[in-house]
């Protein structure tokens, strides 16, 4: 078999074997393939597409370049849920502890994060004392006796895609719908999921922008899925406004617990609901969707999903006084106000500048290496949509220091549209996407 | 200016400016783009395609890259001729010494050869003596005194372009008709050429097997010869059955000389006079075609082409007396003959075939170390469309061994189709295409 040949093959259109994309990422990994020919094919693939059994092999293939977990010391269905990011996404945050208040074994696996915010993982470190790179025993122990556990990702989880990943980042080859597909996919089969919630983004403040891409994408995720043998459902869901009010990782743990409570923004609560509603279906814990959605508003409303959250929080070594109201996290030192700068309507927040507004206050990370203000971050006190005169206050922004808040107001600032006229409500669950 | 978003405008469609291009190859000669990068790139272009200016600028960029001969020395309008590579190819020899004989200058540079002969420098080598890495000035003192000198080309043309093809060649990007087009123009350029002819092979025994590939290449080298102000025309002629009767390095000298005196297979004859005519008219020795075509006529029975050939030769150290019929060029020692295999009409020789059989017998490099045996080849008897019994000589190998003569003639033969009809005759020039 020569690289040469693969290429070609690909190139005229021709669908590709098992053996084939095994021959290259293998050899991908090993060294023995260069990146230039990588990056060739990588093209090529843009340009034609691949075939459901291309993309299947392609998924397999990357999930067995590295470490696979095998969650078999857990009994049941292990549910895993993915979103594919969005500005103010603390939903992995309540869904688990509801689908563990219903019953479901969830094991969750998540990544830092490089972008607005930091990932799961960075904010459940914002608990004092919680811990996320617990040794396998610990982490089956903690699930099988709470029901729920989050730990990092192992270092070499589907180190093929990894590196693909890093080539194509550099080389134009990210917006291939199959290998942005296979990529989200290898690893959650590697972080050994049975059944998979995908929460595809779409608008501003996606890396989807268009419903058609949202769906090309979710399409494809639910394609593999069925063809690897692993239940899978995506919802469509937007993100062209921030989703709930707060934005950080200090601030997003207790916009969590604000929503476990019962709570909090409502429609941050109803996305939350219907997230764990899905795992909890999916985990074979409910027989019809609507039992699962009963099943989910009574976990929430009788305190037993937010009892989860406090519990797993306690397993994993965190301060759970921080996660009561009268306590809280710590913040950064600075709070500052913003002004609505004039009367009317919030006919928009862009949420990718509100990301970005994020960023400038030491929320997320710039590069690999940043390190992230944990307790930094925007408090939304009027989203899209809502009234307010002008000079009153509109949001608050949490940084180190002054010059942060002054770049994050005037982000944004810049992010904001005012009108005489209430907008139209944004839809939130776009559509629902099953093998 | 990042190589990162010249690879995206390509890739979706939009037309690179010439500093973008010009950026693109400096840093991948320089190293500063890397080869992942250049592939990406070229994977890109494959699938978009290049406008007319991009064609241009990188054909440009691409001859400035290294050495540029300034032929400025010589007074009038140099003309340069490149074929896309046949089997049995020898017009070079002929057209070069026609040209001359009607006024025309020839400062002609190039290339060894990597196929199933060597190129036309190796083919002048076979006259003993001949050298072809002659020093500039004598090259020129050579081309003002006899009109006509033959060298290698400089080692440092058009780096960028040799860096490129290696490339395109792991990455299966080789066939894309802008990227060919480029490749040989700017080797034209840098070459020094005021005029340039092109002869575009078509048929199994060359790089373009249909009229329409032959076609789209030549009117995309037509086109960039337009848009850097050199004069270019385009022949689109027969490569299906091998041309004239030798193949090999000195079996084509004879071959030329035979020509060149006049006689020789009629249908490599008509093409030499074509194509010298054509330089004649590009070198503006003719005011029509038709003058030309009288003159290369008249040059030819004359004796005057052959004259300058020899003139060429002397000067260069070659022996002339080995271009005599009575003496002749050395050929390897084994003389093989290949026996018709059943009676009939030879309906078909497969050029390419006959081409690997030349390298069998040792004419050709399979790679850029391999040594030829200059004396080594095929003499066919007989041509597509002759007719002869079983048994009857229809070939002769030379080679320096027994093996090599059997392996040639086993390919020989695999290339031959017997047929009870005469075989309508291919027509030899299919095209003319000028801007």
């Amino acid at each position: 078999m020569r690289m040469y040949d693969i290429i070609h093959k690909k190139r005229i259109g021709q669908e590709l074997s098992r053996e084939e994309i095994r021959f290259f990422l293998q050899g991908y990994v090993e060294g023995t393939v260069p990146d230039y020919q990588a990056s060739a094919l990588l093209m090529a693939i843009f340009f034609q597409g691949m075939t459901q059994r291309e993309t299947a092999a392609l998924t397999l293939e990357m999930a067995a370049s590295g470490d696979q977990a095998d969650l078999s010391a857990i009994p049941g269905i292990k549910v895993d849920k993915h979103s594919t990011g969005g500005v103010g996404d603390k939903t992995s945050l309540v869904i688990g502890p509801i689908a563990a208040a219903c019953g479901a074994k969830i094991a969750k696996m998540s990544g830092r994060g490089l972008g607005h915010t930091g990932g799961t993982v960075d904010k459940l470190e914002s608990i004092p004392g919680l811990r996320t790179d617990l040794p396998r025993e610990m982490f089956f122990k903690i699930v099988n006796e709470t029901g729920l556990a989050m730990i990092g990702q192992s270092g070499n989880l589907c180190p093929a895609d990894k590196k693909l990943y890093a080539l194509r980042d550099v080389t134009a080859t990210v917006e291939s719908i199959p290998l942005i597909a296979s990529s989200i996919m290898s690893k959650k089969l590697a972080a050994g999921a049975d059944a998979i919630l995908l929460d595809v983004k779409v608008g501003t403040g996606a890396f989807m922008k268009t419903p058609e891409d949202a769906e090309a994408l979710a399409q494809e995720m639910v394609r593999i899925g069925c063809q690897v043998g692993r239940k899978t459902i995506a919802l469509i869901t937007d993100m062209d406004m921030p989703l709930g009010r707060n934005i950080g990782n200090s601030l997003e743990v207790l916009e969590a617990c604000e929503v476990l409570r019962g709570r909090g923004d409502p429609r941050l609560r109803a996305l939350c609901l219907e997230l764990g509603a899905h795992m909890v279906y999916l985990a074979q814990e409910a027989e019809t969707l609507e039992t699962a959605r009963e099943k989910a508003r009574q976990a929430v409303d009788s305190g037993r999903a937010f009892q989860k959250f406090c519990q797993m929080a306690a397993a994993q070594g965190g301060d759970v006084s921080c996660l009561q109201e009268e306590k809280g996290l710590p913040l950064s030192q600075m709070r500052w106000e913003v002004k609505m700068p004039e009367t009317g309507f919030l006919t928009r927040i862009d949420a990718e500048v509100c990301g970005l507004a994020a960023v400038e206050l030491g929320a997320g990370r710039e590069t690999k290496e940043s390190e992230i203000d944990l307790g930094a971050g925007i408090v939304l006190l009027k989203n899209t949509g809502d009234y307010a005169q002008a000079g009153e206050p509109i949001a608050y922004l949490y940084a180190q220091n002054r010059g942060r808040c002054l770049r994050g107001e005037e982000r944004l600032l810049s992010a904001l549209q005012v009108g005489s006229k209430q907008p139209a409500p944004h839809p939130l669950v776009l559509k629902q996407i099953e093998a």
